[in-house]
């Protein structure tokens, strides 16, 4: 029952994306919006089931829109989840060419493939197609939810320009203080899923201090994806047998376990400022950083997230499938930590 | 009177943007803010009187609300104003980092002078404050009206995109269509523009057909605005002389003029197709370019667009001070041309 839910909730975000996407679809813009097509992992060489990214914030918003007390039907949510997966996308274009990253879930990205300038427009065009998707909400509720949500949504995003900023600075910066890192990937990360399980509550009808409890734990979740995410990127069973050059040690991304060994200034230290790191040097490294206390600090720092999230989740106290449904996503953001 | 009401409302324009801007001007966000209130013309080495732009979309904006039949108090139009000049300001961003300019109003471009990473973040943190500036327009308009304007300005931007597309495609296509260049330049210039005097009218009660007119005034009005710029960018006085390196005879931009000239296939096609122009080749091509036909034909798309939009403002028949203002900017257009 639970598995049907998700099935039929990630049918339904995937036709109000393409429903959405569409709106480029008419001449004179049929390459522009193939760029948006392919990006989405629906279109041209290589587009699979596996192309289209997890659809995981969409997903959070339906399940917290249709897990409360109050009957709600989860479609009424559709332009809203339309909208979030659509920002999302938008930043991970722009984010692409930042990083000078040439490939994304093994495709080319849209900047290599069409060149910078009509990669920064794609990522534009997908923003504007968000903000006018959440306008969508019109079919189905009153204006002042809209508003309400519209300005949550807004402020996220500048939000996210802001972490990017910090994200941007930690490149040049020789010392990055811990709590910076953590405002970053609050920014950064944790926001665009807070802001999907708190437009989730809101649509349907919740009690604004239970809101509170919804926003809280999408964002301790965002916090606990990331932190795991850093963990694999270097204790990741690829990483430890040195196949992966996806490491982040090779990558160079300030992940915490690595700001973490930065600050120990021993011999993790020592080898980090002397330039970048081989994939060869990847096991030892990683057992190195380890020595030094770095993986005990990130998996406490993740139990410690982790913990939140299930409080949170407590409050909430989530009914029906779609209930059972947030118990088991929590669950599975345990496995293959440590 | 007329001076004293436009002086009185780019003051106040001024003031709302730095009012929006400012949702950055805290820790740890300042270096970032930087960046726009440099962009915006404000701020850091060279900001004067002349760096800012001369808010022309917003001003047109607050004319139209304050030129009509019902009273309006145009001060409340002012985060609509706001946000459309940051729109604007978003859009220069951008495309100063995809047609790779390195100055603009004599001082270096935001990427040239933080790189390209940061400008674009820069540009999507201005879109984000212009989407958070016209919801304030709930300090005094009916939710109604607010999400009418929305989602009016909301599609104004995905088609700039539209238009964007168009423009990087010209580039590298050998023949443009003149129908082309005229939907382009709807899309990319006179848009923005259309959309401002239509949310003037919007916000002070004008009746929809009268909205209408004003919508089609601020089209035929960018209209002119560019195929004026079209002219004198090969045809004025510095271009002539050749002392300008700007012309677009040597920056190789695709205006009405040179496609003119491109599809007669004469002496301006076969040198335009050798590649680069020089500055000292300027006097020279431009008068070939008139001998071909090109500066008539463009003169007289430039006749028709003013004349549209003159007739646009007759049926609007604007009051007051800004009715004035509103005339006074149509003569302005004309002087110089030819």
């Amino acid at each position: 029952m639970v598995a049907a839910l998700q099935k039929e909730m990630l049918a339904a975000i995937e036709e109000e994306l393409h429903h959405q996407v569409e709106r480029l679809d008419h001449s004179p813009f049929q390459p522009y919006h193939e760029m948006l097509t392919y990006h989405m992992g629906w279109t041209v060489e290589g587009a699979s089931a596996n192309t289209s990214g997890k659809r995981t914030r969409p997903l959070m918003l339906l399940l917290c829109a249709a897990c409360g007390k109050q009957p709600y039907d989860w479609h009424r949510a559709l332009p809203a989840a339309a909208a979030i997966e659509l920002i999302h996308n938008f930043t991970l274009i722009h984010d692409d060419i930042q990083d000078n990253s040439e490939t994304r879930r093994n495709r080319l990205t849209v900047w290599k493939k069409w060149g910078v300038p009509m990669g920064i427009n794609a990522g534009d065009g997908l923003f504007s197609i968000a903000n006018l998707a959440i306008m969508d909400l019109d079919r189905d509720h009153n204006q002042a939810t809209i508003l309400k949500v519209n300005r949550l949504l807004q402020e996220t995003c500048l939000q996210l320009t802001g972490g990017q900023f910090m994200d941007m600075s930690f490149e040049s910066q020789d010392v990055v203080p811990l709590d910076s890192y953590w405002s970053m990937i609050s920014l950064k990360t944790a926001n665009l899923i807070s802001t999907a399980t708190e437009i989730g509550a809101i649509l349907s009808g919740e009690p604004d201090a239970l809101i509170m409890n919804y926003k809280q734990f999408g964002h301790y979740l965002g916090l606990a994806f990331q932190i795991k995410d850093d963990i694999l990127g270097i204790w990741g069973t690829e990483s430890m047998t040195g196949k992966s050059i996806s490491s982040d040690l090779v990558s160079g991304k300030k992940t915490l376990p690595i700001l973490y060994g930065l600050q120990k200034k021993g011999l993790f230290y020592n080898r980090w400022v002397k330039g970048q790191i081989k994939s060869e040097e990847v096991p030892l490294l990683a057992e190195q950083l380890s020595k030094e206390g770095a993986k005990v600090n990130a998996l406490e720092a993740f139990d410690k997230v982790n913990e939140m999230t299930k409080e949170q989740l407590r409050f909430i106290s989530p009914e029906g499938p779609a209930g059972m449904a947030l118990h088991d996503l929590v669950s599975q953001l345990e496995e293959r930590v440590a």
